[in-house]
């Protein structure tokens, strides 16, 4: 709900263009086509908020090694596409009127690529519209281009780090300052409200998750805030994400203890932060996202904790979870430039304890940009 | 973030189960699968609400006319499976050890519909997606099931349009709320914030779009409220939906005006609710949604106002926008039980005016489920 503040835009024409023009050659290409928010915004600088709520409403970038990329969207969204975004190659549809897949193929069709190798996002695309799209050109070759919007999109660009990194760390400053507010006998709700306060008061824009529960609330499938208050002896987790820069998301859990510390709470939560720093210190250039996964892993059976986790954390960006993944099939080296949120949990036999940092991808190393005090001693809320 | 106080479930297993199994026959179905959060709520009683951040986890139901209908799964919502759902023929899959396709091929084949004809909904399942499940089952028939879930849920139960029509009431009472309190000077932000308050006081759990604006800010693209205060003279117009009894929206259209009504005001906002009004009485049972849409068209063209809306109005359940919508090629014939947001607008020479309304068709017309205060006279905000 607040202006963009931002000097220097986050993603530009010409980076972009230049990385897709790459692929294009790459992939021996004809046309490379984006359908999915997260990679329309990616190539188009604008983001349609709208397919959150109303995913049929298709925006569509269409880039060849020459022409000016073809924007195909739906008329709501003139002012998007006309001035948010650096296309200029406009083709408006009308919703329910058209069909935005056929208006693609017109573009297509124009651009010279409607019987050559055209790159299309199969995960995203729906399997009625990929049969319309393959009805309607059969001459040509449909590639799975997911690969290479995540390629693309994987390494950030400075300003995207900037963004990033500023709205984990005020995402961590405002977990810290509701928990220093927070005292037994509030609610729950009460301390996530401050914590959503603080978060705006410092440009978060909109709540994107917010989970928060005191001891074995913490084991129930909706651990959101409720009225449950915090009594001595509590551990206190969240897992809390906000909207920043317009496009950009956050994503940072942090476990805490009311009024006391068990000594075997005080050692669960020293293994979890050991864990997590293991992990750090492992993640560079040229290591793989599996990797990561393995060293996490191994951590947690030399702690002697069980471990079941799918992933232990993900890229993030204007996604919640982008590629690269951590997780054991995820064979991604680690680059400069890339950003992960790292979240290993353990369930201990009074709740759950998490942590999740944001870590980018040095030239020597990596760098941890979501702490803004000190986690590693275990926090006592009194 | 409130406990759900609902005595009786919006939904229930026999009664769903009852629709399935007719469409199944009428459509000579082996295997009905639903796989959009929707449709999965719809027929296994729970809600996926991670889908919406995270699409790829995804959920599915097979529906067969004789077995227990299987639920697939990812066991991150093990707890939503096991104990918020009605299915017991359950089959978590690891996320990305396990490919959720291959456990639903799994599945078919245990229900012997691996070689029938299976509804699949292909507007939702992804290109990916689809192509395997294809390779997997070559011999498998499979049906577009898109339109079949439709009919499904059209129809609303009561206890669905209880919850639908308390929540649209409340909305519309906390803008009037809002209005109320609302004076000269106050921030459009201000107003929002007591617009929510107020909703949630009422119930409304999660805040789902919140459009606010005085004035030209209605023509923004961005038309959420920001820090412009509201001044005598302004049209303002606020578009708000919040989250009811966990899963059911809300969504209200609203305009009014600060300190004084000038004439062509006053008139452009009754022209509205005149077609806002002629529309209402023509909705009822026999009646086509493009019969309603064009009823509309011309009450704006017998207004002298200019119409080019590609749509008027939706469904609305679990999903903002649900079929029927009210667009002129939508040919349904509207039933008892179906429920839509009318939502008529007029870009003014001053800003948009809006009104939006739920409409419950019944046996013998229809049911306006939004109104808790006049609004066929202008509200002056004072």
């Amino acid at each position: 709900m607040t202006e963009d503040t931002t000097t220097k835009p986050p993603l530009t024409r010409a980076a972009t263009l230049a990385k897709a023009h790459a692929e294009i050659t790459a992939n021996r290409l004809d046309a490379l086509v984006a359908a999915s928010p997260g990679n329309v915004y990616y190539t188009s600088g604008t983001y349609f908020m709208t397919q959150k709520n109303i995913p049929e409403r298709l925006g569509l970038v269409s880039i060849t090694s020459d022409d000016d990329p073809a924007f195909v969207y739906c008329t709501i969204e003139e002012g998007h596409a006309t001035q948010e975004s650096w296309l200029k190659n406009l083709r408006g549809y009308t919703e329910f009127a058209d069909q935005p897949v056929d208006v693609l193929v017109d573009v297509l069709k124009k651009q010279g690529a409607d019987r050559g190798r055209i790159g299309v996002e199969k995960r995203f695309f729906s399997a009625i519209d990929f049969e319309r799209l393959r009805n309607r050109l059969p001459k040509a070759e449909f590639v799975d281009a997911d690969p290479i919007f995540d390629r693309m999109r994987a390494i950030k660009t400075p300003e995207e780090i900037r963004i990033l990194g500023d709205a984990a760390m005020a995402t961590d400053a405002a977990i810290r300052v509701a928990f220093t507010e927070a005292a037994a006998g509030m609610t729950e709700l009460a301390v996530g409200e401050m914590m959503v306060a603080e978060a705006k008061n410092r440009g978060g824009e909109k709540l994107l998750h917010l989970v928060l529960a005191a001891g074995a609330n913490g084991f129930k499938i909706h651990a959101e805030p409720g009225t449950t208050q915090l009594k001595s002896g509590d551990v206190l987790r969240t897992d809390f994400g906000m909207i920043w820069s317009r496009f950009y998301l956050s994503d940072i859990a942090r476990t805490a203890f009311v009024g006391r510390l068990e000594p075997w709470q005080d050692e669960t939560y020293r293994k979890l932060e050991h864990v997590q720093q293991t992990t750090i210190a492992a993640m560079k250039p040229g290591v793989k996202a599996s990797d990561v996964y393995r060293i996490c892993a191994d951590a947690f059976a030399r702690a002697g904790v069980e471990f079941k986790m799918p992933h232990i954390g993900h890229g993030i960006g204007v996604v919640i979870h982008e590629n690269p993944m951590l997780h054991p099939f995820d064979h991604t080296i680690l680059e400069p430039g890339m950003v992960f949120m790292l979240e290993p949990a353990i369930r201990g036999r009074d709740g759950f304890y998490h942590t999740e940092d944001m870590i980018e991808i040095t030239e020597t190393g990596q760098r941890v940009l979501s702490r803004s005090a000190d986690w590693a001693t275990p926090m006592v809320i009194s």
